[in-house]
């Protein structure tokens, strides 16, 4: 009989969640806005109630839900079961969710940083199937990490390990959401890579992406990676994104050594366009001394890892 | 009774070796020279002939030689007991030290990496007990790491993780010698701390380093971080080594989030001179964001550090 989970990812516009089975199956999928907005109260009763819609939709030859799965942003204890301060949910302040959600449903609630979620729901089962390292970047707004060595994610010992955004690539460099100056994702995430690419405008240089901001849209890192193929602007910024990303990839190669690096979040969905630079990057600046280095791929699970692999947490040993 | 195990630091100058109790207690040391030049065979003899030296030491009430840990530089195999090609180690190629070793004392031999044998002796008996997750940069000539997370030596699924001397810190940077770019180890390295001293005078900096060149002696990091208090050129490259190693701390930080960082190697041995600008760096540099960051210390086994590590390795599960 089919182990089912329900995996929750609480993000800050949406709540997407899901039944899965322990295979990483897809039972059912939802999604409501989180309304963040409106109170820790509201968010946490939204969630409980998709809890109980999902757990009506278990089929009756199931063994039932196993757990409940929470993924959910920035500051959190995954031990304690606390969102500690999350950046993108306001007013949330040291909210025992796992214990408030356990107590409204009876089922057990593991908490989990959304980006862990999501390396775990790809190494199950999506692109770091097969093998047993794997350390992914997600690439949204900010830059995410999740690590996983030998089968373990690897959390930290204060539970801040993985935070691949904030290591520096260019000392002194650009200021970052963080504090820091010249972290990765100061450079290469979507919002920076936009911000890159606004700059340069701004400084005079001609490019197709100023009609984007003439029509008084936002420039975005899907804009500059569409224009980037015929426009010298647009091809600069996203060839730095490219460059900035490979060198974080032989920096990952060089302290994890793992099977597989994933390229995840939204600015994956440029796919090749990411991915062939991005390689080609790593092969053109990484030594050959240290022999094979990890295979990079694109993340396969795309807006589903996270209630996906908040699911399959509740079915790990630790 | 005492368990006890023999551990052998096989360098390109010296064969450094040791009857080491599983407590870490050093028993006897020995130092012999490897004359690397007189071939394969001429330094296994050797190795065989010091462990035979000093199995003879083995108390008598002592459980006798659990095994030998031997610890070589560069690339190598620890699962096939094999040493690969190390730098400094001419004429050496696939050579099974492990079986070789083994047949002609008749004790289970390990082989390991000698940067993981340096971090596991700390780990154990020196800078990182106490706590379950360490990483160790070893300064000297070039930079090696050496990583423990959750009790684990982490060694990669190439055996090629923790090389975090070619971690690229200056993108397009100084040449490396791995043939990087940028690497840690092509700026805060001991032979690059003096070389970038070197640079300074050769560009005409006045300095009172320049004595120590015009007294035909070589340039030394020791040289440049005693003089660092008086001299504005040897502060420069000094500050530049700190930050640059401050910059990999906090890397390492956002990367594994360990209890500790150990500085190790040759240049440890400026003591607070090191230790106290890499943590205002670090202090300086990084996000309060992240929380509490691992704890920097310096190394506290010095020399012994390989040849402990070695013998400790064989009590080791994995």
């Amino acid at each position: 009989m089919t182990e089912l989970a329900i995996g929750i990812d609480l993000g800050g516009t949406d709540i997407k969640s899901g039944l899965v089975a322990s295979d990483g199956r897809i039972v059912a999928r939802r999604s409501v806005p989180t309304e963040a907005d409106r109170g820790v109260d509201h968010v946490l009763d939204a969630i409980i109630r998709e809890i109980e819609v999902l757990r009506a939709l278990a089929p009756s030859d199931s063994m039932g839900i196993a757990a409940v799965g929470v993924g959910a942003p920035g500051t959190l204890s995954h031990r304690r079961g606390v969102v500690i301060s999350p950046p993108n949910l306001p007013g949330w302040r040291d909210v025992p969710i796992a214990d408030r959600v356990s107590s409204a449903t009876g089922l057990r609630v593991v908490l989990e940083n959304d980006a862990n979620n999501a390396v775990w729901g790809e190494y199950v089962c999506g692109a770091g199937r097969g093998v047993r390292s794997v350390v992914m970047l997600t690439l949204g707004t900010g830059i995410g990490g999740g690590i996983i060595l030998d089968g373990r994610l690897h959390r930290g010992v204060h539970e801040s390990a993985a935070e691949l955004g904030h290591t520096i690539v260019e000392i002194g460099g650009r200021p970052c959401a963080c504090g820091q100056r010249g972290c990765l994702e100061a450079y290469a995430s979507a919002a920076n890579t936009a911000a890159r690419a606004a700059e340069l405008l701004d400084a005079g240089e001609a490019s197709c992406l100023s009609e984007i901001v003439a029509r008084g849209e936002a420039l975005t890192a899907a804009a500059v990676s569409d224009a980037a193929a015929g426009d010298g602007a647009a091809s600069r910024v996203w060839a730095d994104t490219c460059r900035y990303l490979a060198v974080a990839c032989i920096n990952i190669w060089h302290g994890f050594d793992p099977d597989r690096i994933l390229l995840a979040g939204g600015m994956s969905g440029a796919g090749r366009r990411l991915l062939d630079p991005v390689r080609a990057g790593v092969e053109s600046m990484a030594s050959t001394m240290f022999g094979e280095g990890p295979e990079i791929r694109l993340a396969e699970l795309g807006n589903d890892a996270g209630f996906v692999g908040a699911a399959l947490s509740v079915f790990r040993d630790a």
